[in-house]
């Protein structure tokens, strides 16, 4: 507890005052103000986030945290269970979407064992903290005691606080997790209020009827458990998972730090919602990348008030989106960084009153 | 006329047998088939026009046009007609929102001067194919003639040509020129068939009285000019401008040689019109970047039935919103190039027929 209470009172509000000065850079670019609408806004907020009037985003890095599910066996996913440890090897051979896109967009692909219910050999490139062999199914009771959801989220602070001490100028959230859909559309449910049926979505390609098994699980493990919307704690050991804890550990990490978080699809805004209940000053450190085919997602985007960047209609999850939103950070970090004045390149400004 | 009909005869319909291939292997690639959305139907198109399976997308231009216009001085734009000229030095010395985004994602930007009114000094970065000292005043007569309209396409056939002669995989279109949202206006009005107010905006920053007068100053050119919606060769010479009729020309030039071609907002739209005009072929082979905060730009996507990629209220020109979308084009392409299928990965695949 220590840690994660360490980390939450360092989370500060934006710098307001190198958010002024990015704002007014943008007005004397050599562009008409505002012409370039969102890129500015989110330059703006880059600023306020790294508390320098022109940040520079070079050093990126997309953590891509999995673990498995117990609820995984009441027939929630179109895939079998053993998919989750087959793609974590896919990442680590770097034939994953992510790693494709996480490429494109240069930044490095940190893969984490939170709870995989397979065996996964060690690896290299395989962060292991492991909290349990994944969650129990919590159609029969909590998914995991409340000492291993706080073990998750301190991971997840423990690889923030390690990757900022190598040097990071911008992290992504990512997940893979069969069955994950399920606890992110319960605790989407249990924070926003929305009921579970307006929340719960096909995931990897369910049918009619097993959506509406999907339904009942989350409805059944929400009344087992009765999770306390007020306790982020106890919604993510009641109705979450491992790598979604250990996503919000992250977050509030980097958040900590001063590092700009882009945030993926449903199961990233699962973790920031959990975040965001421990830290409500965490949501001005969220970038949201896009919003997912994933019906919850847009209760999510509104109950943290964050407007998606993009609308690609993605629903894979491992970051795919992350990595696609921060390549447009950067391209907005650059406008104020690479681009020259109207006064050093000599061009005229609008003309006043003119009308 | 020889160029224009030979480039004309030479648009082909896309590739159906690249496409139905690249489809085949986005569903067994390792990820749940439609998983990611845009970014597939995006690749899948990238194979059709590219006519290859696997398109590679490394080579990548922005090609800048500039020109100057008549109807500047009726008080249309809120920047002086100088600018254009200012505007162009600065591309040249890499200074503008263009030469960031376009290093951001990797591609040359291409400056042309289709006919700047000030007397633009040679410079090695900076293509001349000067048609004129800016166009005439629409509002009096033609902007153009109808030679200078076929020659201003015909140049833009010739950049298109000459870059997919040194190696081009994807181009995309951006615009400068003080006033050039009043023939895009226009241009808009006379091929959609919407009203001229429906399709005008504010450009770089008019108030209510100089958007009423742009809108008046717009309707009586098409008075006196009465261009025919049917013929986009005479849309183009009494409404139009250089850089419109140049970017047309690199569109159609590129479209015959199965380059896919970005086209940025609202000015890059109506030079799309123009060459859909000319050859409905072409339509297959445009990827709309962008939805611009110009009014208008809406009107000539649905006329096109282009869906824009991105929407970041971004209402600039110079090809800064080609620039992020050729990004996304090349990383659809990098999924079917860079990912493992489920046979490759050992990872199982999804469960038929359980519900």
């Amino acid at each position: 507890m220590a840690l994660l209470e360490k980390v939450l009172r360092e989370i500060e509000p934006l710098d307001e005052k190198a958010m002024a000065a990015a704002r007014d850079r943008q007005d004397i670019l050599t562009k008409p103000p505002g012409s370039l609408g969102r890129l500015e806004e989110l330059s703006v907020r880059l600023a306020g986030i790294m508390a320098v009037p022109m940040p520079r985003i070079e050093r990126k890095a997309i953590v891509t945290m999995a673990a498995d599910h117990g609820i995984a066996t009441e027939g929630v996913s179109a895939y079998p269970q053993e998919v989750t440890a087959q793609m974590v090897l896919n990442f680590l051979h770097g034939g994953a979407a992510i790693n494709v896109l996480a490429q494109h967009t240069g930044a490095k692909v940190i893969v984490v064992d939170m709870g995989v219910a397979s065996n996964l050999e060690a690896h290299p490139g395989l962060l292991r903290r492991r909290i349990a062999n994944g969650t129990r199914n919590m159609t029969e009771g909590p998914a995991m005691t409340r000492e291993q959801a706080l073990e998750s989220i301190e991971a997840g602070i423990g690889i923030a606080e390690q990757e900022v001490e190598k040097g990071l100028d911008i992290i992504g959230t990512g997940d893979m997790g069969i069955g994950n859909t399920t606890p992110s559309s319960a605790i989407t449910a249990v924070i926003t209020g929305e009921p579970v049926v307006k929340v719960t979505g096909r995931g990897t390609g369910l049918d009619d009827l097993q959506l509406n098994n999907k339904v009942e699980q989350i409805n059944k493990a929400l009344n087992v458990n009765r999770p306390d919307p007020d306790d982020p704690l106890d919604v993510l050991s009641k109705v979450g998972g491992f790598e979604i804890g250990g996503l919000s550990g992250v977050i509030l990490g980097a958040a900590a730090h001063r590092v700009p978080v882009v945030i993926d699809g449903f199961i990233s805004g699962a973790a920031a919602l959990i975040a965001a209940g421990l830290s409500p000053a965490v949501r001005d450190y969220l970038i949201a990348s896009h919003v997912s085919v994933e019906i919850g997602h847009r209760a999510i985007l509104k109950k943290l008030r964050l407007r998606p960047l993009l609308d690609l209609e993605l629903r894979l999850g491992e970051g795919t989106g992350a990595a696609l939103g921060i390549s447009l950070a950067e391209a907005a970090a650059r406008i104020l960084t690479g681009m020259a004045t109207f006064a050093e390149a000599g061009v005229s400004q609008i003309e006043e009153s003119k009308g």
